[in-house]
């Protein structure tokens, strides 16, 4: 019950750190690592072929621009793999990175989060591991009770 | 053990057909039924708050257009919930389903796959269950030297 | 001839205020709240399902990202619904919002206006009370002299 | 209580079909003609003024490429003009047609539905005709419960 | 020899102001004006209609979001039209305001330039008088010749 | 009083026809030639720098893909050039050849049609010249008559 | 002087047949393979590692969708690297496959050509190896004024 | 051995530094220069037409907006031609940079890398006179060595 928590780069570390923060609330043990797809490759094998023996349930993988990491992490690695699309400063509003990390061929699926969604990241490795362990889909139920209020107690604060 | 398969439209089963097949090919229990967000949402309701406790552990919901199905299953279930954009005739190229369905807000991920990738969202759902299920994830490893071996055949046939 | 404007989040209130305000000015009496789709859906089933009950004519419901409660209060509620896309923090330039709230399947229209023309979609709710209320119709046409006036005062000001 | 569709082009026809035939369906009066704002300007200028002393309630408007129909026939018109992005040969995958008639300045409100979306035009119609006329509102939700109906059935379909 | 500057709102004129400056700049004679197509439409009549028994020969109109101004005068006007994509703050990256002035139906065509390229539209409306001008096309071609001479300056200024 | 109508391959003829049958409509001569930007660049120039000196008043240029030849036409003859994106085969669904053509810098305009728009390309250019030729200017007014004339004949069609 | 042609799928094999071809033409040496980086990531290392050892001096990837396959060898390989993106059946419109290899970070490029430019990808490593090599550098010179001579028979044919 | 370094105005310079300065780095010499192929035409031609001629191997051309200098100058040189798309201020996103240099038609290619990778430019400049120079080939498996060895400095800074 470990989620690894990878970025291809540390500029990715801003985002990816909310889903770090959310997996903390969670109570998940996570990883945290730099895997350049570009520029460790070795590395990026090393990783996606021994995560699983490792221990380690789900991979959650930030990137952007032409964003590599997620799928090849994928293509390695028979876990399931979150994909994060950043959007990096030399991204073009976006869409490079969603398309890179979306559009996997069939046989090597990414599980695609919304752009810069490191937070959803967490929380669907978190209900990831939920889907067979009672205690951590307990605390999905609750968090999602929790969303519920937060959106009572707002809509109370404009009835005034 | 199980996967729910469920579609807004029966026009989207030929696509959904791709994810009950992949998951039959890897021994695991479907159910698959037409649950539309638009015609039928207290079906929609029913079905989201009750799966996790009818002994479904992940959720494959395929959707055109304006395709809420999947964001919506994701609000009221505590499961993971895989998103698959299908390219129906009503869509612009995608773009429609593909947003409505990856851009969901802070606090309700869905596990997007790629256009009209219903057999990815399949092998995505056996990863999930492989996470902590021996037995499938050897099945998932098995797979991907499967299509390993296609490409080496494919590649000898070129090198005649 | 009451008007309810809703919105997914807090956040969406500076957008959505300019609906109340227009139609305050039109004197068309309006219900505020917050019902967001994804995190309060038993809320959304309330409000969808009783508001023309509740002597509720038009619904203004705007949201961001993908954005589902125009189209999910369109599937419960037989009144017509007007959709503000929201080009909230977490949108993809708008495009996202515009595309989940406009291409609504056949059978569930959902009226959209222009990316944050929350004002426009208070005009709408006027006019389509004012389709069978002769008081409110005289308004529009005054508003749209308004409208007119204002342009002539702006086209003498640039010939001096 | 009579409904306008009108249209910028016969080759709209097809598609603007929809949305009479639906209003049929709803024993709403229907008045149907060709207007294009770019050949026969004064026609549209005629129709646009007149529309409500004529006891149209509501206008609705299909065009294609750059579509100027609906929005100028709202420059002019108090009634709530419904626009219908026409997919037509000269478009660009529809997204000029979509943007041309959805993004209309402050003031001037096009009630758009989705591409090519007649249909829904009138569904959208009869609700603005029932939110106050009790009889047509009972069809609007008449109608959504045959929806409903058609999605149980093709549901038993599939589990046989 | 008199072109008309148009724009549907005072917030264009900053842009719009490039077109009149280079007109002087070329010493041709301009006159400025506000039409409005959503607000004034019976202005916009009688400036179409009448342009060029007034004068005018070419009509430079530029306007921003749904942009129908371009259009609408060149339905009206047999003179050739120059629309001017504005990047207003209610617009879609520009992407609305370029697709409804471009994709004219056939029979009316708008000579459409760059966003926000309201000097290219003075330009070419310069280049239009100058067809049929020996005084106008002389100083289009000094113009070019300037154009020529600015880059060579910069060049020699990086090669030191 | 000379049109030139080139293009960039002879692919493109089927659609730049359009352009010469409205021109021999209106009664105005045209030259017609094909002159590639990328594999006859002496060509190019030889056509920009004398067109204005051999009789011609205004050249249409077509291209697709990557379009470059009406706007190198553009920087070299001082003469109106009206461009027309051709949606050729290796095209991205006519967005490169119309960005390609439409976003020129300041200084060089093209008169930019829609996507395929030969043939308003050949109204334009007799607008061009109707600006300074009453003969001309007579047969456009008469043209736009014979647009509104066919709408009505279509509208009298739909009545019946 | 030998350039690999690899692709990603068999499927890729009709587009990339014409940089084989062309390369032929040229001359010049080619190896072929299908290398894909999801399902043979252990092959695609040992090709992009040793690449530049075997006497390759260049190398041409074409790939569809989220196409990762030129950027991963471009990661590993010092040689220059042409990315061809391939408009493949799971693609949306081109747009996954010129985005994913195009938008490559800082410090690992890919020399991207045309969607399905693969023609163009064999004359790129033509003029690669004619930057040094004067034998192939003259049979560039001579395929350009083949390409300009096959304009000038087309503009001959349409002058008849 | 020499890479020319151009740019259609004096606006890009910023951004072609950066492939100016790590051609240093990699110790190749460079020329720099300003061809607009708008506005100089003839130097364009010059340029193009002799830069083989004077010992240069290898052309970066830098543009933005309507981008035609890459695409001409590999028009009428038989070098490899790098282009890069500027997200100039007149641009559209950089959508327009990016498809008037990538989108060239069969026959005339052009290297294009990412939107303002002007430093991918000059690396792989490195890389195709590294393919037949073992001395600069050394030099691009040294840099991406220090790649790699940055990621791994990040890499240890994480996980204190």
């Amino acid at each position: 019950m470990k989620v690894a928590v990878i970025m291809g780069s540390i500029s990715d570390m801003p985002i990816m750190q909310e889903a770090i923060d959310i997996l903390k609330a969670f109570d998940i043990e996570t990883e945290v690592d730099i895997v350049s797809a570009h520029r460790t490759p070795e590395k990026l094998f090393d990783f996606s072929k021994n995560a699983h023996l490792r221990g380690i349930s789900v991979i959650i993988a930030g990137a952007g621009g032409a964003a590599h990491l997620p799928g090849m992490v994928a293509s390695m690695s028979p876990l399931p793999v979150i994909g994060v699309p950043v959007k990096s400063s030399n991204s073009i509003d976006g869409w490079d990175s969603i398309l890179s990390i979306l559009q996997m061929p069939s046989g090597v699926p990414v599980a695609t989060v919304a752009l810069n969604g490191a937070k959803n990241a967490g929380i669907l490795a978190a209900q990831i591991i939920g889907s067979h362990n009672k205690n951590i889909l307990d605390r999905v139920v609750l968090y999602k009770t929790g969303l519920k209020e937060a959106v009572i107690i707002a809509s109370a604060s404009i009835q005034k």
